[in-house]
Parts: structure tokens; sequence; C-alpha cells
């Protein structure tokens, strides 16, 4: 299902970014862009930014940033990814109910058209902001962190990253979402002895050694933790188990994997010393981590997002940030962080994936808002 | 790596069966015939026993029968299956330590050689045995019940294996091994809900709900039941455990396989609803299952046998089979059956399978003895 940019039957897609936010959103998302496959919709978005002779577009791979270069005495990056989990039958996009649904409508083609947006807006001088901007288009974020665009910038051009305040556009539902929690996956391996089944008494069931594992984990008691004034609530969980060698054979070996969610008052390095302790006596091997991200809202320039994105709804709310998301990475390199975006996270990678019409417009308005805000 | 009989490039294998029966297993590994790929030893095998005039031959696929017609008060089969398991880089046979290696000189090429000799000594005269005789070679033990030679032969032609008695020579060590016990899968299903991982506490783990399947299984006390003077020993196994959706969900769903073997005491519904005892409150279904089989040691012919066969052998012992095997159809057929067999059961499937001659050579004296003592 790739879309190959270069072919001479695909022909180029034009972006117009002046039209409204949520018919550009339908615009991205009839674009297909499944992880590996941006190329089209990157060439899309960086022939679009070219046109504003104030912004300075690069492009990296399949990745596009543009910049203004103001001189102002901050800068707020806006970060967003183009590409989505595979298509399941849900393209093109359709309007119904006051919604845009289709694969990518939420996680986050409707936070790309936000971005793009304000980059028109400030492209054409009709919006004037207060920080100087950079906006981050990148691919391969619902893949493998390895290939994840915006974490390999940051490893090779870290300063393209660098800024007083990261808005992550991920959906939140229009919420401001602060900070994240880390997320560790480790496998716990038992070893056993191999035998027929029909002399099982020869054999030592790996399978069965499991059982106190899968307890633990069963009884185990998911910290709420308090970080920045943001409320995380951690979880500790089997997300799979394998084991067995045939049907008539006693299993030497079976492994649970667990993924370990954890709040941002733990490193890795805690949080891997906390599932040694919770699976103590067993065999732990840490496959991979991501580290969790503070909230920082401490910072001035965040309270000003925090007034102008939060204080657009009407309980004002900021809430934790549960899942793991970019905004870690710009933590990593010392900027704070956030997520804000008009998609719904609990729609995310979903066959009836959608996203609000009206949450778009409202985000839109209070993404514009705080740009603009003095502070 | 299929054999294909009757390609041009192929060209026939002609066994001696006046040969020692060592050698003659040796010949017979050598001639490659994994689960499927049976026809040309299948050729072989009956090329062979027509020489005999004595001896009445039929080719059914590729299972070879061969039969005597002396209108004797008594009819003894002999049944051994002419497939192996994979080859694993270890052919052809070579001799070592008085033992011969390589794939299916256990499991139960050896075996099939006490068949053989057993036929070329009744077909040229040289030995007279004291019942009918019938012989029967088939395919595909080693895979689906469904392709059994031996079970579609018991479902399409069961008189062809009316008999007395049967024997069936898979390896015992040279020890009687009487009737077998009963085999039966079952799946425990355990159903949860399916989440986010960063927010579990939307799901229900279903990995976390299979702890008390496994502690169930840990703690099973495997009953050991006297059944005809015979002593099994059952076992109750996880045979595999699958669960999980990806690395960041909270899995709805886990299954466990489990294997019960159980003794001859119970029938395939007993073992059933015992499974379901151990089991109660989960999910469970049986996906296939195979008779037990009583020893029917009981039997004149079986004691005489037992006599024979066993007296060889320094204990004189007669064990309870405790691995599922072929004697269970002969048994459902109304026939006693007991497994000899010079093969040593630890050793098959394995890479280093091998056969001692020494009780290559034993089994075959002893069977020769059974075959023409008057009891």
């Amino acid at each position: 299902m790739g879309v190959h940019p270069h072919s001479d039957t695909d022909s180029a897609l034009a972006l117009d970014l002046s039209r409204p936010a949520t018919e550009l959103t339908a615009a991205l998302v009839d674009c297909e862009s499944v992880s590996g496959d941006e190329a089209r919709l990157a060439d899309a978005v960086e022939a679009a930014l070219r046109r504003y002779p104030n912004l300075s577009v690069q492009r990296l791979g399949n990745v596009v940033l543009a910049r203004t270069e103001l001189c102002l005495p901050r800068r707020v990056a806006l970060a967003g990814h183009l590409d989505t989990v595979p298509i399941a039958d849900n393209l093109p996009s359709r309007i119904a109910d006051g919604r845009l649904y289709g694969c990518g409508t939420s996680d986050m083609k409707a936070g790309v058209a936000l971005q793009l947006r304000a980059a028109h807006l400030v492209g054409t001088g009709e919006l004037t902001p207060v920080t100087d901007l950079t906006w981050i288009f990148y691919d391969c974020e619902e893949i493998e962190a390895a290939r994840n665009g915006l974490n390999l910038l940051s490893q090779t051009r870290p300063e393209l990253l660098q800024a007083d305040l990261a808005i992550v556009l991920e959906p939140t539902n229009g919420l401001v979402e602060g900070g994240c929690q880390g997320t560790m996956r480790a496998q716990v391996t038992l070893a056993g002895r191999r035998s027929h089944a029909a002399r099982s008494w020869l054999g030592v069931n790996a399978i069965h050694l499991a059982a106190p594992v899968l307890q633990r984990l069963a009884d185990y008691p998911a910290r709420e933790v308090e970080v920045d004034g943001l409320t995380y609530r951690e979880g500790l969980n089997a997300v799979g188990i394998t084991g067995g060698v045939a049907g008539n054979v006693v299993p030497d070996e079976c492994t649970v994997m667990v993924n370990y969610r954890f709040a941002p008052d733990r490193t890795e390095a805690q949080a891997e010393a906390h599932l040694r302790e919770v699976f103590d006596g067993f065999e732990l091997r840490v496959t991979d981590s991501a580290p969790s991200a503070r909230p920082g809202l401490d910072q001035p320039l965040a309270k000003q997002a925090v007034a102008a994105l939060a204080g657009a709804l009407p309980g004002g709310e900021v809430l934790a940030k549960l899942g793991w998301t970019d905004v870690a990475r710009f933590a990593a390199l010392g900027v704070p962080a956030l997520n804000y975006g008009p998609g719904d996270p609990n729609l995310a990678h979903k066959v009836d994936e959608s996203v609000e019409l009206a949450v778009i417009e409202r985000s839109e308005r209070a993404l514009l808002t705080f740009l603009t805000s003095s502070g």
C-alpha cells in the first residue's frame, strides 16, 4: 500500500494552507502516510511551506523543518509526526455527526493541520508571533524508536530542537497534558527442563514456573504519584507470554514480556531497579525503554501556554500525560514540553478513529492565542 | 527433501531380508522416509515381501500388508510404521560403540527390521509359526492422526487389523510394555479487555488471569494407577501458552494449551470430565484426544507373549506403556495389543537417536521364540 512519490503515475499533492484546519485535516488524512511511506506527504508539506519567504525551510530525509528567524528572545517548537499506523480500510476520510473519520484523523493529522495553519498565518503575516517558532514535521513515530525522525534529529542535529518550550501536537482531546510517563519493557524468562509429556516427571515445566510471575503482576499495586502538581498513574502489565515446544513436550522455556509505565519521578535506572525488586528471584532482562519527562510547568513560558491553552477550556484543566510521547525527547535536551492536540487519544490506532471538528477549531484558536499573547 | 520414487533419477531400493536384523535396520534407516515421503521405502518393503509366494501381500496407499493364510486357530499381528520425524542432519546411519546412530534407528526402523526378518523366515519356510501372522507396515505415524495409515486402515478396512494379539514394534528398549495411556489436549482460554498499556486500569489483563490456571497445574497431584497389574503414572502439563497483542497493549486473550496423559482406567469422556473439574471456573475446550488402551495381559496369547518376550530379559519385566501408541487403535477394535521393540523410547526424535545392536539381536530372538512357541 506504499505511496511512491517519484513514480510517474503519482501526481504531487498540493496542500492549500489557507483552508480551515478541519478541511486541511481531511486533505492530510486522505494522503496515506503509513510509517515508512511518508515521502509524498512530506513533499507536500515542504512545498507548501517553501511558499512563505519569511520561513526558513529544511528537508532532512522525510523530516521537514521550518523556522522563523525574528531574533525574538524566546522560541517555541511545534512538533508533530506525519505517519500513521497501517490503514484499516478506513480511508478516505468522511464526515459524520460533527466528526472526521479515518486513519490518522486523531493521531495526529488534526495536530499537523494546526501546525500548518500557524505556519500559514505567520508566513502570510496575518499573525505576529511573540516568540520565534520552529515547526518540526517528522516520520516513523508509530514504529521502532530507531527509525523515529525526531529521535534521529535529536541525536544528529539536537540544535534544531532547541527551544524554550515545545508543544507536541499528539492527541489530548484539546487538553494540556504535561510531561509523560516513561516506558520500559523487560523479559522474564523461566527455565525448565524439557521432557516428553508422557513422562513429565523427568522434566520441569517452564510454563508452570511462570505462575508466581503472573501472580505478582495480578497483585501488583500500581503507584499514583504527584509530580509538579500533576498526578501520574503507573502500570505494570504482561504484554506477551510465550512458551511451548510441541503438543507432547514439557517445555523448557517460558517468557513473559512485561511493560512498566513509570511516573516522571523515576529515571530509567530507577525503573529497572524497581522491576528487579518486583521480580526478585527471576531472570529479568530489559529489552527497551524510554525515559519519562517531568511536566516542567513551573517554567514561565509553559505557564503562559497553560493559561492560553487550558484557559480555553471550561475547567482550565492540565492533566498528567500517561502515555509515552516524544515530549520526552525534548525533555532529554532540557526543553520543557507539553502535549496539546485536538485528537482523541482513546481513538488512536482504532478502526473507527475520528476527531471532533469543533475540537479542531477550538484548539486552533487557543494555539493561535498563545502564539500571539505577550504573557 | 522428498523422495520421489517414480522419478527417473531414483533407483528402486532393494532390501535383502536374509541379512541380519542389524544390517537390515541400517538399510531401512538409510532410505529416508519422513512422514508423507514413505513411498520409496513402502515400494521396497512391498517388493521384498512379494518374493515369498506363501505370503499374501496387499498395498493400500503407502500401507503394505502381508498375511499368512495357514488356517491356524489364532492370528498375531505385527505392526510398525515406516515413517520418521524430519531428518536432523543425522543420516546416513553410522555404527559406534555397539550402537547404530541415525534418524529412525530407534523409532522405529529397528522394529520394522524385526517384522521383516520374521516375514523372511516364515516366507522361506525356515520358521514355522504357531499362529497365522499379519504384518502391517504403515505411513504417517509421526504426524496428525488424520493421516496415520493404521488409523485410516482401522476405519476403512478394520477386518485387516483383526487378530488375537497385536504386537506394535514401537521402541520399548526390548521390554514388554502393556496397553497405553490416553492423551487429551485442551485449551484454557482467559478473556480480558484490551486497553493501552499506558492506561491499563481501563483494561483487564488476560495474561494475569492465567496465574491461577498455571498455579493449579503446578500444584496438580498426578495419579498413579494400577490397571491389570501394571502401574500407570499420569501427567497434566501446560504444553503451550500464548498471549499478547503488542508491546503497548493490555491483552484481551491468553490461551493455555494443556496435555493430559491418562491411565487406561479412564475413558476419554472421563478424562474430559476430570479436566473440567481441575479447571472449574475457566473456559476449557478439548482440541484432540486419543483413548487409552488397557494392557489386556489377562488374555492367554498375551500371557504367552509376555512369557517369551519378557522372559528373555534378566528381570522378566512387564511395564505400563506411558506414551500413547497405536496399540490403542487395536484395543479399540477389541484386539489385545502390547508394545515391544528394540528401540530406546528416550532417544526417539532426538538428533543423536540410536539403537543398541545387541538389543536388536536379543529382541529378534525373543520375538521368533514367541512366534514358534506352542504355548
